[in-house]
């Protein structure tokens, strides 16, 4: 909204998309894909308390904490969600999503599916994606082809990623990722609608109606 | 959903999409350009006593009907909606929206905004949009440039105008009509999204993890 008098398509506020699904889906494919071809969508950066690798910046990699700043961030709330992992804490900033927002841009999360209902509880507002592979098959095929894991690994694996996929219900939108690119059109549509939402035009709207004529 | 081991983006059942929003907006117009560029959309036929004009077909144009079989189908509840106009009857039968939906097509209705809510009343599950003119100013304009309105008429027009935009509260999605393309573009992307509506595809999940793997 630039005017007082009219509309433009894109609401004052940006949207937080938290893109989520069970591990071996492609949501960090699906994610770079997006980043090139949608250049207005800012990406989060996680807080971490591991330390700075060659070549990574502050604030756009992550943002590097000691794990007493961690620890006093996760005290006073200031994380949408967190997790620790091999002995290091990771976690979502809410400042960073919540000033991205402000400044009406939207902005994507990609997180694997327990770390976004946390995201969910905490930020509500936000519009929950499940990306789903084109069949458990293809799933499987994707996690055996990357070769890293053993036959209980991967049975293991399936087994999670069954758990994870009938948590589909906490998600607003269900994505195949049969496609790279269709996916990341199918992301594209779901944000030009959320903005077509009517819930952020009744406000405006109202002060609108309100004006003398 | 073409086999039961996979998805495609589409679910079995189509889409009603109810296009709506003040006079002079430009919903006809909106509605013929979304035809030309959306092959698949199906065009809700509506039923009416009206004669047939020259060149005016049976179920493409009209379903044409006498005024016994009209009042006959309000009775059986056989319309969406109905209403009175220069001394005919017009209405959306349930039965045509019905049957593509089940064909797995979307269709579009495109209705005054009074219509608009008497179809919300009798099928919720459509997805109703709203078409914004740019601003009161430009509708005002638009209202004027077609020439055939007094100003008393204008004013009436206008202040009809103010109180229907105040119904958007009651519907899904608000679109503004700055340009007839983009406004077509985001009708599509709407669609796209609501296809990806999480709740299209909990059913076939569910059978699809009951599945011996």
């Amino acid at each position: 909204m630039t005017n007082n008098n009219g509309w433009t398509q894109k609401s004052d506020k940006g949207i937080l998309i938290v893109l989520s699904g069970p591990s071996g889906v492609g949501k960090g494919t699906v994610c770079s894909a997006l980043r090139q071809c949608t250049s207005d969508l800012v990406y989060s950066v996680s807080a971490t308390t591991r330390s700075p690798r060659a070549g990574e910046q502050e604030g756009v990699n992550y943002f590097f904490k000691s794990k007493e700043q961690f620890l006093s961030m996760i005290e006073r709330d200031e994380l949408l969600e967190w997790a620790e992992y091999v002995g290091n804490y990771y976690g979502t900033p809410r400042e960073f999503v919540r000033s991205t927002l402000d400044a009406g841009k939207d902005i994507i999360l990609e997180i694997e599916v327990q770390g976004a209902l946390k995201v969910k509880q905490k930020f509500p507002e936000g519009v929950f994606i499940f990306l789903l592979p084109p069949s458990l098959d293809e799933l499987e095929q994707r996690i055996v082809t990357r070769g890293t894991d053993s036959m209980d690994a991967i049975r293991s694996r399936m087994n999670a990623a069954r758990e994870e996929i009938a948590l589909l219900e906490h998600y607003d939108y269900a994505i195949v990722n049969d496609r790279v690119e269709l996916a990341c059109q199918r992301i594209q549509a779901i944000l030009e609608a959320e903005h077509c939402k009517k819930e952020r035009y009744l406000p405006v709207l109202q002060k609108w109606l309100e004006e003398v004529h």
